[in-house]
């Protein structure tokens, strides 16, 4: 039972046949064709080796194969964690050198340590602390900058930076240099793939084939595109001609090598790699939990942190890089047919045989090419209408999300991603900080309580009802101190509050001290605290302490029995009285 | 109306009067005698030479008298305030060099600039992300580490350090220097002290000394033991046997001068400086609200903040350092009966005509007599109860707090205090990311629903019934999804999945993208997801989006009526059904 939570292989295993073994590795077969090229071309964002990006879609397939949960994700370098590699890495070794690979390494090793001990330790939720507003905005901002990024080798000048505006800048200054056959050859490869996504599918179809097939070809767009412009570079030398080209690509097997254990290395890369591996779980687990949704399975987020954990430590001792579950790939996969994990696994033998005989055809391959599958792929990311959508719904979220893209685009990914987690949770502990008060009256007829500004209700003039809305916590204790003393101070006719709790979830030891001050506060002033409709957890906790004994008041069960204690003759009345709609006009209840 | 709001003096001054300028007289007569041996003390705690403690109880409390609201604080040089400063100005600085008062007066400025423009955006709020049990386990371990780091004073012996393990080692290896005498005169003055504090007041009423008398009289056990220890030292010469005295304090009129404003000590500073003014105003602010509510008078938190902010300016630019409201000299002024912030002026002319002509006066003090004066005011401080207190009412909260007492005890002051707030924001996001939610069944006879597991009601077989007890937000959204998804994998019976949301106040984007991805999941697997009890300003935001629209279930206003349409036999039979006891034995309601 526990050995099959940990190794989800001798569950699904355990059942494998041929019938599903055919499904996944005809999965395989277009997910691989789709991969080569991505893989090189993140690594090329990476500011790594081409190879490198198929050493990271060897091992780390395997290892999810065998750990992982979800049945359709398929594991590989990705474009938004490509890039937070280039950005955490560049700040400690130049591209180019024996010292930036061995970093990326270590930081794949670093993130599949952190991605493995939070599976163990179940710390899954250590993910929910980013916000979907962020997570989108952060997502959009990355691929405005590598498609930016990118724009370089497109044009073929030498440009660099990490946030946008590094990188316009470094154009601008760049682009007199451009050469025109490589600008050709990246828009031309640029406009096919656009075509290619959007319209050669039902073209296809149209044209009389089946729609599978025309589905797998229109996929097998970027490997088109990558033997058309290769044949042209080689056919008409184009390399001659200044056109950037790929150039020798080692073949063999990934490097198997241990790791740089080296502290000073590790520390500067420490946050890098958790914001890695956070970013790089979200992303999957969404992915993963909507495609087993849509068959009635079940992923286990720990079990995936483990899964991913056990990907990127096997992508550090192959010479990979980062690695994570990627958004289209998956789709693609699940589409394909993909029963089990095991087509990842096929798909790693089919990069494992381009990295053994296909290397020396891409020699010719122009860098042009790989930029643009890599602008193509991610501008799909860029989601600007969820601005619109979010400042529609929650302004602490707009600002949120508008922090992270602002940030992002503006100081480079860790700066943007780090804002809006702060942000994010800055902004809900001030909105609960300010919880919604509502002063209550009853409704005529009836032993409901509704709020005096929205409802013509009855009240008590020395009797003041108040509901809080929010959980009482720290970040909220005063607000309600404040708020009490304000009300008592306003009305000197007051005798008792009462306290309705039926929306506080929980008391924290802040707001039981507040609770205390409120009551001894009232007692001096000739007041009395009521508490109504307290939930059972949370009068659990409050008999555990001396509260209730020193409590001026009582503690009614429902707010009807509070109001009739402390108010017979008129609560008498009211209830008896013909039940009527109280509701105000929305002009007059103003909150 | 507003210059009033900002210049709370002209609303009191306008009603002052010859009886009340004789309280506030009194008042600061009484203040001025307990403050001038703490001014001392505290200045020497912070590393500043002596004078400077008078001159920051001075300007400071005419300018809070100016802005301030309370009516009764004592505004001026605290323990923990000084304690920090130290921290903060010795890593800048060396203790005795012009630079290290330079950089406490920036200090003072950075703080004074902080406080006023938090009051003026009323950010008043960002006190609260202080919890109750944090700044008590903070005050707890300042406290023990200013009474470790007075022992060197009390024994005579040179010893240093910030932190308690520091402090007690240095102690160690010098404990073989200490003076005799000075620790004689040290003993005896704190065992004097605490005696006075205890015993004294109620010995002179046995005397037949009037209370009111009796109670100044014990106040002022500070200045005889001042005064009693410097002509012990001076008539027996016992500084030229060892005994450190407070030697030339210069006399006048406190320094008027421009702080620096050298960008990079600011830098330096800037996190110091809003640690000091974040806890100054928490702790003056606790004080001012409860003196207040015992006359029935009211403060106004921001504007507390520009009274504070004003303060700490008027220190910077006249030679002072940080200052804020004390605990135990405004209880001693609103006792003394202070009726406005005048008597904190009165106080200022006080410490004014001290600094003129009783410095000559002060040279023979010894400066063990000021380290017992620290001590016994600190340990009052130390609350170790509160840990007990906190344990058995909340765990997340003594984790807090332990973990801040435990690290200001290790690692000093300011480390100690960004763990307790961190760990306190943690510890609430880690709570509400997993929240209650009950199963829920109809109470047989009622219209009312229960959790399944606490009492015996009815449920439908293909109807599943949660209530969530927490506000959906991003901490907790995944978890939602996850809940929902486990709990109908695990039957295949059910078609319709119902929410109560009666305890959630809040929706926010990650947690509306969540529900539209549950929904859409559950009309994928053929369920239908329902909403019960949705809360008005809730339900407000969700008509702003297009959710409902293509929600595969319905909103129903209450959960019966949900009930009812989903399961109208069954809700029918258990409606009509005899009402009676449900609740379980607590041995069944596991949860």
């Amino acid at each position: 039972m526990s050995l099959k939570r940990y190794l989800p292989i001798l569950d699904w295993g355990a059942r494998y046949d041929r019938d599903t073994a055919t499904s996944d590795a005809v999965a395989a077969v277009i997910v691989t064709i789709m991969l080569i090229p991505q893989s090189l071309a993140y690594a090329m964002l990476a500011g790594l080796p081409p190879e490198v990006g198929l050493y990271a879609s060897i091992a780390p397939l395997i290892l999810y194969a065998v750990f992982g949960t979800s049945r359709a994700l398929a594991v590989g370098p990705v474009a938004v964690v490509s890039l937070m590699t280039a950005a955490a890495v560049g700040q400690v070794a130049a591209q180019g050198t024996p010292e930036y690979w061995a970093a990326a390494i270590a930081l794949a090793l670093m993130s599949g340590l952190m991605l493995t001990a939070m599976g163990l330790l179940r710390l899954g939720f250590m993910a929910n602390f980013l916000s979907h507003p962020v997570i989108s905005g952060f997502i959009t901002a990355s691929g405005i900058i590598i498609a930016a990024s990118q724009l370089k080798h497109i044009l073929g000048v030498k440009a660099g930076g990490h946030n946008l505006a590094e990188v316009l800048a470094s154009l601008a200054q760049t682009i007199g240099d451009a050469n025109p056959i490589t600008a050709v050859i990246g828009v031309s490869v640029a406009a096919f793939l656009f075509w290619a996504r959007k319209r050669l599918k039902p073209l296809l179809i149209a044209k009389g084939l089946r729609p599978r097939l025309a589905d797998v070809i229109a996929k097998a767009g970027p490997v088109m595109a990558v033997a058309a412009s290769t044949l042209a570079v080689w056919g008409l030398g184009l390399h001659e001609r200044g056109v950037a080209i790929v150039g020798a690509i080692p073949s063999g097997l990934p490097p198997l090598a241990l790791p740089s254990l080296d502290p000073a290395l590790w520390s500067s890369l420490a946050v890098s790699a958790l914001l890695i591996s956070v970013v790089g779980f979200v992303e999957s687990v969404s992915v993963a939990q909507t495609l087993a949704a849509k068959r009635r399975q079940r992923i286990a987020p720990d079990q995936e942190l483990i899964g991913l954990g056990a990907a990127n430590i096997g992508a550090a001792f192959t010479g990979g890089f980062p690695v994570t579950g990627g958004f289209a790939r998956s789709v693609v996969n699940f589409d394909a047919g993909a029963e089990t994990p095991a087509a990842g696994a096929f798909t790693a033998v089919g990069i494992l045989l381009a990295a053994l005989l296909l290397t020396p055809l891409l020699y010719f391959l122009p860098v042009a090419t790989l930029a643009a599958t890599i602008i193509v792929a991610v501008l799909s990311l860029v989601d600007l209408g969820s601005l619109r959508r979010t400042w529609a719904y929650s302004r602490p979220d707009f600002a949120a999300q508008l922090a992270t893209i602002a940030l992002t685009l503006g100081f480079g990914v860790e700066a943007g991603i780090l804002a809006g987690v702060g942000l994010s949770i800055f902004l809900h502990l001030y909105t609960s900080s300010r919880p919604h008060v509502a002063v209550l009256g009853l409704v005529p007829g009836s032993e409901h309580f509704r709020n005096i500004r929205r409802h013509d209700v009855v009240t008590a003039p020395h009797v003041l009802m108040m509901r809080i809305d929010e959980s009482l916590y720290f970040a909220n204790a005063r607000f309600l101190e404040d708020h009490v003393a304000d009300a008592v101070a306003a009305d000197p006719a007051l005798r008792h509050v009462v306290l309705m709790c039926s929306a506080v979830n929980e008391i924290d030891a802040s707001a039981l001290e507040s609770l205390e001050a409120i009551d001894q506060r009232l007692k001096a002033a000739g007041l009395r605290l009521h508490l109504s409709e307290v939930k059972g957890p949370v009068m659990d906790r409050l008999k555990r302490t001396d509260f209730l004994d020193h409590l001026s008041g009582d503690v009614f069960l429902t707010q009807y029995d509070a109001f009739h204690a402390l108010a017979p003759a008129i609560a008498d009345a009211a209830r008896r009285a013909e039940r009527r709609d109280t509701a105000r006009p929305p002009a007059q209840a103003a909150q």
